[in-house]
């Protein structure tokens, strides 16, 4: 344990967050994992690429730009945060409908292209960790991290430790069906939640409502999820039966959460979570009736305290623990 | 530690499983929990008593059987599986809308009672660890118990460990809201799972649908789940809209634990679970929809192998363990 440790100290672990259209990277003492303040500061400002459609184009890109952040200095490990549904033992990422990448081993790829172990987690796991380490989670247990981006997910820690469940789904209550009947889901089911408040969802959501580009008082219609919130938000109605639907959703995502596992926090983030913030006290407000009341009253659920950083935090210190011998 | 388990080896503990109609004990090796099969053999034939409606009469009886059964052997702990809420810490019923008691001290009761320490565990949860050691969950990681008799509930287990939550209510999915218009559950919300599927639930609702006791045909009307089940599947068409509700509210119990924890598998117990094999099936080709479709594809959902013994089997394992030492 003592050469380990030495040879920690001296090293630098990789960490990337690859989202549906941007990824972050950063290059992190080896040893980063130790302390929640020094996660924070190294990664307050990772490096930021936009992420290839071509998976084995975006392996290189990934693989240059750390090679380039980390100059002379010594790469023991990288951690990858990607969009699920992914194998961390294989590091294969199985078929991720919002990266529309199916089946690819990007981390046998990244490892062979730097030398180096990686390893591959699922984003809302990851996030999970990173919240549960050095963020909004620290002391909670159970802790659930849920982010809504793209698209919607959970990480679920029991005991410090990431509960994968035994198909590497657990946490995924964006599928989670509201309505057998609802709007078709990018993983082809009907109804879920992702197809309510996910922002793929909520932008094809908006272009189906105003086909033409324009509300019916003739102002320009929203496009996208903070678009529509925005315009729910002044009155406008078609946008705000859209909200409803949201909010309902979350509602029912967050219940599900709270009904299986009775968390003593639920930390949410993701772009969509971190920049709507009403929409998340009203979702919890509908939630709170949809469980027994001790829990119901029980809920706490706020704000990632990571912001959107919580995923790359949680690759840093899966690649630190790897170093480092232990496991998440 | 070797004195420990040689007084393990000596002594004997106590099980207990309180239902809302029913009490079963044992009295039974305290080293019983080392081996699955002494544990099936040790509570095949448990000693049963009716359930007293006054929990301090309760306690009495209870310490008085155990007690008899015991003779002049050593008793050094008991565990109590009851229906939840309650406080496994302070060994307190907090409220049991199914028992009729409400913030009972049953634990230090009848650890006065016997002079034994009593650990009291939640019946879903006690059931969840017979299963997880000595049933159909073994090797299964997560795995999850979900019963179904006058109440709905569910335990969780994970990494071997029960997962109670942050406030005792880890796998209330009994709870879970299908329709926030629905009836009225026992514990005062509308529309939960239990609602629909409860024994007790069940048995109102046949009251409400037949409030003279006759079918349309003159028939005399189902009064209990059992009842309404059969009816339904003899084509009465009351019988078959409650049925369809139960099955509903089944499948979407089922796919909340599936969406939250993906666990390896589920096994059902309790007397509606281990009576009506069909309901079971009917409703896990609905949940299987209601998620995401590779954990749907995946969902193993058995009938309880220790049958209406899990939580009983639970409640021994959980004496033997503190006397051991070990937790669960």
């Amino acid at each position: 344990m003592t050469d380990r440790s030495t040879s920690v100290d001296r090293g630098f672990v990789g960490a990337v967050d690859i989202g549906a259209t941007k990824t972050l990277l950063a290059v992190v003492p080896a040893d980063v994992a130790e302390s929640a303040s020094a996660l924070a500061d190294a990664l307050h400002r990772p490096l930021r690429v936009a992420t290839d459609p071509d998976p084995d184009q975006h392996v290189a890109l990934v693989a240059a730009r750390l090679r380039a952040a980390l100059g002379d200095r010594d790469l023991l490990a990288v951690g990858v945060a990607a969009p699920g549904p992914l194998d961390p033992g294989s590091g294969l990422i199985i078929h991720s409908p919002n990266l529309g990448w199916r089946s690819n081993a990007f981390g046998p790829a990244l490892s062979a292209a730097l030398g180096v172990p990686v390893s591959l987690e699922d984003d809302a796991n990851a996030g999970a960790l990173g919240e549960a380490i050095a963020g909004g989670g620290v002391g909670a247990d159970p802790f659930v991290f849920l982010t809504l981006s793209t698209g919607v997910g959970a990480g679920v820690i029991v005991g410090g430790r990431i509960v994968h469940g035994a198909h590497q789904a657990a946490g995924e209550v964006g599928h989670f069906t509201v309505d057998p009947a609802g709007p078709r889901c990018a993983c082809g089911g009907r109804g879920h939640v992702e197809a309510y408040i996910g922002g793929a969802a909520l932008a094809a959501r908006a272009r189906q409502a105003w086909p033409d580009g324009r509300r019916a008082d003739g102002a320009p219609a929203p496009r996208d999820a903070a678009g529509i919130l925005a315009a729910a938000r002044s009155g406008e109605p078609v946008a705000r039966g859209l909200a409803e639907d949201a909010v309902g959703a979350l509602a029912v995502a967050i219940a599900v959460i709270a009904a299986a596992l009775d968390p003593e926090r639920i930390v949410v983030g993701g772009s969509l979570g971190l920049g709507q913030r009403w929409l998340l006290r009203r979702a919890v407000t509908l939630a709170r009736r949809r469980v027994t009341p001790a829990a119901g009253r029980s809920l706490t659920v706020v704000p990632a305290s990571l912001g959107a950083s919580a995923p790359l935090v949680g690759a840093a210190i899966i690649a630190s623990r790897r170093v480092g011998g232990r496991t998440s």
